[in-house]
């Protein structure tokens, strides 16, 4: 089995796959009479020709090693995992030539699948699982799945 | 000055002002080979003739009692707050006749207003205060504001 180890999260290396959703750096505006700092807009969504919806999803915990058998596209809009808990999650990723690489995110972040990229379903590693997923809903038939003939094993 | 006492956030209560997300009953649909359930579609998002946009919120903590001075609605689309920590928070809204009522989430939940709801800014009672906002990205005046003659004090 090929091993695949993880690595941490960031926008650089994240870039080919979707956005990083962090509060990083300054926020781009201050509101609420300087309570609160906004990060504004900061997911590519494309729904195409359906809309954007908050779905909840209420997920198994996963631990590493874990093993990789598939992954799944959504050819028809982009995919945000938004943790609602201060835990990290294992995130899954491939380009054009199913290729994966594994990232964990740190506590506070989530992330948005670009239209049409290879992931794994959500794997939290910690809490209680729970997150709130932002993607495409309408018509039409928007999953795609690969399974691997060779499982890949995700690392530390 | 009047006091407002906070009530639990109940979905019937609610509904007049917006929907909670969370994950209350069984879920929709069992996906990720049964280890995942989907809460599907949970909000009402009315973006106008605007899109969805994913923010994040980081705010300062408030605390009980709570001195409510302002109000504020969106005329040009839905909001909704989705805490990133397991901690609840306060949500204020108010119908026509602008008479506060103030709800406080359970770990877990987050709410979503409906267009042009008035309710109070982000106000999370404890955490660290981190939010994803999914509400409306477009041109137009999507802020009116409100000013309490005489503030209220909302009370545990």
């Amino acid at each position: 089995m090929t091993d695949i180890r993880v690595q941490p999260l960031t926008a650089a290396a994240f870039a080919p796959y979707g956005d990083v959703l962090d509060c990083k750096g300054a926020p781009d505006r201050i509101i609420n009479a300087g309570l609160c700092g906004r990060f504004h807009d900061r997911a590519q969504m494309d729904m195409g020709d359906g809309r954007a919806g908050i779905s909840l999803f209420r997920s198994e915990l996963r631990a590493l090693p874990y093993q990789l058998d598939l992954i799944e596209r959504h050819p028809l809009g982009s995919q945000a995992f938004i943790p609602m808990s201060m835990d990290g999650f294992l995130v899954v990723v491939a380009g054009d030539d199913l290729v994966p690489q594994a990232f964990v995110t740190a506590p506070g972040e989530g992330i948005n699948f670009h239209r049409g990229t290879w992931h794994g379903v959500l794997t939290p590693l910690a809490g209680p699982g729970l997150f709130a997923v932002i993607d495409r809903i309408g018509a039409g038939a928007n999953l795609e799945e690969h399974h691997f003939a060779a499982p890949y094993r995700i690392i530390p």
